[in-house]
């Protein structure tokens, strides 16, 4: 039973025009009460905070038939354990038969839902068809998380669908690339390429819990790794310097082994390590400005020319590597502006050619970088709010980086990546 | 420029396994750091807090030509003022003059998108007319807030639109119904039908500013005056006794002048006063809850059963109308328990009838009204949850009603009905 008390605590009533609501038997009938007098401008500002709360967990081994972290969720005796998967075609190759036999092993009654692989998968014929799916398994969306394992692509859909289905349903993210590990299977965006722009429509949304389970990348392109190394470096550059030699110190074994291991040095797992402070750098960022409102981002580093570098190159440049080249020229301005010294330069690069990333590409030129960086100006709205490295391991905003400068550092960019690659 | 301190305070690392990062100058290079022993199980908890908040105003007279409330989010200085309009063929019939001679006499640079009218409107492809016309217009998302005219069904699209354009487009409501200005227009909800359910996929999504004028009420049909008014009665019957007398004293005048006055009693202006009431009613309630986590929602008084009968009656009974309905089976069921006492229920019967609301409907009777509960009863996640007036403008919740309890009220209504309408 609910107290029919009345707590008016944050709607505020507007101050040039406060009225408090008469309690009804203070008022006696008939009687026309505190409503009455002059023209209709009143208003409400109504103020809440809404919790988000979601869990990352690095977890090795989800579908060994032991395991139980993907199902832990399940409460028992309410009939069986029902789940939607939604995975790609790639995955579904690869690790079918292994997640059907985890389910059927675990008794659970569930529907797999493949769609096709890629970036030009991420359109709303697909989201379209996951929809189609929760309601035709009749999903109860206050037990029944949907489980969503792939890359990026994947995922941006799978979360899309969770936000907007019946105003929000629960799910779990299962990243199979180490770029969905370490970057866009640990945050909260959601989305679908629509009317020829990327992630036109989306949504921030929050899945319940993000399961990082390292094992995948056994079957992962080495081109692949190095693009979500791409990601680690980046995190590295701007807020981690040990991060940093790590990279340095392991960064082509990492590569090679797929961040399995075994490595040779004395560390016993720098893959392990390199990940979870990636993560945590990550978190760090995210966690206080989870739906962008604060646009200097420092996790936004590598991400100013790299936009337009990518579309421009397609199919060319994975991701991370158009990343890559953005953080090689920045370095370069950095360096230019003495933030970065030619040492400190040079070991940035090394470490970018031992993990495979390219240093430069033929877009750096004026009349790509420069509409490149106006059009990142427009989405930050308005300013530059470009990060630079500051030394290694920390990074700097700025706001006024010049035509002729961007030019120079383009220049100098040219020169320094061919020394790199001698 | 930003420092590189770091802060943790909200990203938990799991209390069984807490790791602080180290810095990297406590770090001698080439240690293995505290990253180094075990099973890989490490975790992460992000919480965060999102703020909400919203404006709702009553403006009446928002297209005189003098009026700047519309657009008083216009900054100066920044080139001309650009707003995109959507509005549905009803509003544009009556308004689209007067809303284009608005935007002509401020100088603002605008579109208006027109969306066919009805439930039937509320679909996909409708969505998709608007981000095409948000895309081809090239809104700036942070200065040009969309602006939606028209009922609940146009600003439900128009609110999902702006809440997944590009992760989120600032926009603000006008709504032109007397439902849309006491109920869906001072909400958050969002969505469109889907897959032959209603608001299958959706969001909550407040719009910055909900612009409440009265003056649409003029043209709006005397039956959808009463279809508003029966929100207003729940908030009277759930919490608002003082709201309920107006209806009383006024209710038949209510309906006859369209909310617009002038009115045959002591009281100045009733409809206005029955309006703010009946909002700030809605607003205490949903501001605590306004993604609907607690379940146990007072203004689901009037929903439970009335989502069946309405679908089930269409097109015959009006949103309203099927919530009236639901109103006046509860008061019975309520009597029957003593919460409401004969004359009570008289009372309440007697205003429906002056606002021409239906008290019946031949869907009343158990094969309907149990499962029409089952179904409430699943939204509800497993319990009925059922508001029930106790006395007028007060409620509490149960969750005992039996199939036999539900049949006799059904059977109690038909003749109480019948003896208030004779």
């Amino acid at each position: 039973m609910r107290a029919d008390s009345v707590c008016v605590y944050a709607i505020e009533p507007c101050a040039r025009d406060r009225r408090e609501l008469p309690n009804y038997s203070d008022v006696p009938n008939g009687s026309t009460g505190l409503f009455t007098s002059g023209q209709p401008t009143r208003q409400w500002t109504v103020k809440a905070s809404e919790p988000v709360g979601y869990e990352v967990r690095i977890a090795d081994g989800l579908f060994e038939p032991d395991s139980t972290v993907l199902l832990e969720d399940a409460r028992p005796g309410t009939g069986p354990v029902r789940r939607v998967v939604v995975t790609d075609t790639v995955v579904n190759d690869l690790y079918g038969k292994t997640i059907r036999d985890y389910f059927d092993h675990h008794g659970v009654e569930y529907e797999i839902c493949v769609l096709p692989d890629g970036e030009t998968a991420k359109t709303w014929d697909n989201v379209l068809t996951v929809v189609e799916t929760l309601d035709r398994f009749g999903i109860d969306r206050r037990r029944e998380p949907v489980i969503g394992i792939g890359g990026g692509v994947l995922l941006d859909i799978v979360g899309f669908v969770a936000s907007t289905y019946r105003r929000g349903t629960p799910y779990i993210r299962v990243p199979t690339t180490l770029i969905g590990l370490v970057d866009a299977g640990v945050g909260v965006k959601t989305g679908f390429n629509f009317n020829g722009h990327k992630n036109r429509l989306g949504t921030y949304f929050a899945a319940e819990r993000n399961l990082l389970d390292r094992t995948f990348l056994k079957t992962l392109g080495e081109r692949h790794i190095s693009n979500g190394l791409a990601e680690i470096l980046k995190i590295a550059l701007i807020k981690d310097y040990r991060l940093f030699t790590l990279l340095e110190s392991y960064g082509a074994d990492l590569v090679g082994t797929r961040m399995q291991g075994p490595y040779d040095g004395p560390h016993p797992d720098p893959a392990l390590e390199a990940m979870e402070r990636a993560i945590h750098g990550m978190l760090e960022e995210l966690q206080p400005n989870l739906r962008e409102k604060n646009l200097e981002r420092v996790v936004d580093y590598g991400h100013t020319f790299s936009p337009t570098v990518e579309m421009q190159a397609l199919p060319e440049l994975l991701h991370g590597e158009a990343v890559a080249v953005d953080m090689a020229l920045t370095t370069v301005l950095a360096e230019r502006r003495g933030l970065v010294d030619a040492s400190q330069r040079e070991r940035i690069f090394r470490v970018m050619v031992d993990l495979n990333l390219p240093t430069w590409h033929e877009l750096c030129v004026p009349d790509v970088l420069q509409p490149a960086l106006a059009d990142t100006v427009r989405h930050r709205n308005g300013q530059q709010r470009l990060p630079l490295p500051m030394g290694i391991g920390s990074a700097v905003f700025v706001n006024d980086v010049t035509p002729s400068e961007l030019a120079e550092a383009a220049e100098h960019l040219a020169q320094a990546a061919l020394a790199v690659a001698r």
